[in-house]
């Protein structure tokens, strides 16, 4: 906190500043960039009533480890104990994970999904069901960097458990839908159900290979039908019917028609029509959206977790990965001793959505990093004045209003203000404080004028 | 990213959900409530033309160690190297510290201050100074929790570097007052001058003793003046002086009439008529404030640190601590190599403030952490015509609208409300769906009225 500032007494020889590895420093620019789409999501989010939450950073390791796979593991941050650490260190050294175990016992949050599941497990006799959060925060993996790739990165997370209606289904794919209108990126919203997609599988002879199934055809983007078929075959399965099913690999407009003929294709799996009658159900339920809605039966994203509809959204023009996705699952919390909580979430890809953004000049020109306007003072002897008129406007305004500290040679002043895109100048020198009026100065368009400050002051609202 | 979600292949047991020590969630109506301070703290910096920043969780070791002192460089979370430690931990066993440094290399920020230092460096040719930032992220620090002190927890920080204007001296004043006043949290502002206090000191035969002196008095409050004398004497040190301007340590009302008095009580001393003339300055730049101000000599925070003014500011009821605390720095980024960049400084102690205000009922009735309306279908059949109608609302209003997602007893749907502090309930039954008519119940008066959805889109904007 504040009563300990740091003292500096120790260093006695300069460092070279450095960041860590896979990690960025938000400055004005980037941050209100971030912060632009992150109002947007919240914003969203929020009008659905979702409540918002936040974990801490570190979490005990009984927590964060075997939830993620080997790999996962791999990629936590943990933190050191603090204290001694020798004695124990001294008695683990037979290999490398008995040593890491012995003198660590947190790490930081790997993704928001695993906090929250031990939120809801702690606070399960609080929480009224249905429980709908977002939660939007950092999450950190030790992954090699590269670009578009980093340690330290953002979540956006909703979920509603408790419940398993399908308006929770609706809702995922009409806030999915309005946040990428808000962003003014055109998107595919791909729709999947594990029920369609087992049944299908069933249908084709992959009932008993339904993993090794779902891993080839979710590289169907990547590698191909043919890829497909080579992954399939290299297992040792045949794949004649699944040449006979290819026709439904393909994403088709996800409406009424869609799902009747492919209710009249798998009319003969019990588990297919209860996925189609579901969607039936959601897609009864969605309003009209901006985007592209299509049932797709190629996406397999993350089976093994989600166990009703899942969603992928892909950016119609870049070819980039998905931008959000999500999913029903059933029983998150039952890793703490909390069963029968059916749950659905969403999830966006904020750096994706951040870089889509970035390389098409996708952000608003009326983002102000710094402030709405700048006043400047002619010389010393304006300073109280020009910091009374700063008061002034903040008091009947909710403009951000940067005073110049010091006299300067305008050009100066100016110069710096545009540096910090800042729209409006007033300058204030003798004359002006005299006869009580303002140069209101326009630096987006050049135009210049002599107000009141009444004047300016309505202009501002 | 939400690309590998947790699988929960490895977990075949079950565990107890617990938090980290001296960590906390923030639930939806604490994270309100946190806002609700945050908001304040934000709209204000961002008035004043501060803008925003944020570093990375985690820094190089070379950045953070060093910078606090022996007993905050222990005091700092160290994240463990990733990939192998074992050769690393076996060949440094010597001591402790030999170890930690051995195997690890990167560590949890500590407070704003260090991170901001290293951004200045890295970026001294791309900003523009004067640079006002304002930065509001969490720190850690690895310190025994207890009552009122967290291992995570928030620091508001903003500073003006690259000028050393009295106008920033100014505007911390205001911001100070702007931010309790808006709190409603009457609180006194304490002012001091480095200059001031080393003059006094000097000036009454502490001047080589001054890093006692002022660690004594620091303690003026805790300690009363005769345990300050005390303490001054047990360093060997004569306090005949220091009696004789006892009343020099009480602090008065931040005026023109109290600094001429000093500056004639101190005429003899160069420094203190510094110190006083730049505070004269700074008054004569301040606007009206709401709280107090006061000129008290015995401040002598971080002086080590600070340079020209300082501030802290304490409650006027509560007998905690100070709420927020700053000052003018010379050379905050010396350490990173880059000279000559004069600084100022505050921070305001969230997680004191949130205390205060829970301790006193202090936040708004208005907080609402969930949703302003609820919807309620009372059968299945009505919920595709409630959820247009939240969809309606949602377009038409900012409203947080959230959809009891399945049909239910009327009585259980509102305890559901009144739990989660929902205002408004709208009621669609089968005959108000055939009328075209809502029922609105305000769940905090009990009042019910039937109503077009026209006219209760027009009573929620």
């Amino acid at each position: 906190m504040f009563s300990t500032s740091p003292t500096y007494i120790c260093t006695l020889f300069m460092q070279k500043a450095s960041l860590v590895k896979g990690t960025r420093d938000f400055g004005p620019v980037e941050l209100s960039k971030r912060n632009y789409i992150f109002d947007i999501i919240r914003t969203v989010y929020k009008s659905y009533g979702f409540a918002p939450l936040e974990t801490p950073a570190m979490e005990n390791l009984s927590t964060l480890t075997g939830k993620y796979g080997d790999e996962g593991d791999a990629l936590l941050f943990r933190m050191l104990n603090n204290g001694d650490i020798l004695e124990s260190a001294k008695q683990n050294l037979s290999d490398n994970n008995q040593l890491k175990n012995a003198i660590t016992d947190k790490g930081l949050r790997y993704d928001l999904t695993v906090p929250f599941a031990r939120y809801t497990a702690m606070n399960r006799h609080a929480l009224k069901m249905p429980f709908k959060r977002y939660q939007m925060q950092t999450v950190w993996r030790a992954d090699r960097p590269q670009k578009g790739r980093y340690r330290e990165f953002w979540q956006c997370d909703a979920d509603t458990i408790g419940t398993n209606s399908l308006v929770c289904e609706m809702e995922c794919i009409e806030i999915l839908d309005s946040v990428f209108s808000q962003l003014n990126i055109p998107v595919t919203i791909h729709i999947n159900h594990r029920k369609l997609l087992e049944g299908f599988a069933q249908s084709i002879g992959f009932g008993d290979n339904f993993r090794d199934f779902t891993v080839a055809i979710d590289k169907l983007d990547k590698i191909g039908f043919e890829g497909v078929l080579r992954e399939i075959e290299s297992k040792g399965i045949g794949t004649e019917a699944l040449i006979g099913g290819r026709e439904l690999l393909k994403a088709h407009i996800f409406s009424l028609e869609t799902i009747e003929s492919l209710k009249g294709t798998l009319q003969q799996n019990i588990l297919a029509q209860e996925g189609l009658t579901e969607l039936t159900a959601v897609l009864k339920l969605m309003g009209k959206v901006k985007n592209d809605v299509v049932l797709d039966m190629a996406l397999a994203r993350g089976l093994s977790y989600y166990t009703g509809t899942i969603f992928e959204v892909k950016p119609t023009a870049a070819s980039m990965g998905s931008v959000a996705a999500g999913g029903r699952y059933d029983d998150l919390t039952a890793i703490f001793g909390v069963n029968d909580i059916s749950g659905i979430g969403i999830s966006f890809g904020a750096d994706r959505i951040f870089d889509i953004l970035n390389e098409n000049n996708g952000f608003p020109d009326t983002l102000n990093a710094y402030a709405d306007v700048i006043i400047c003072p002619m010389d010393e002897a304006v300073l109280p004045y020009a910091t009374d008129t700063a008061r002034q406007l903040r008091a009947q305004t909710q403009k951000a209003i940067l005073v110049y500290p010091q006299s300067a040679k305008l050009g100066k002043q100016l110069d710096y203000a545009n540096a910090l895109d800042i729209q409006f100048a007033i300058i204030i020198g003798s004359n002006e404080m005299e006869q009580d009026i303002y140069t209101l100065k326009d630096l987006k368009t050049g135009a210049q004028s002599q107000l009141s400050l009444a004047a300016i002051i309505s202009q501002m609202q």
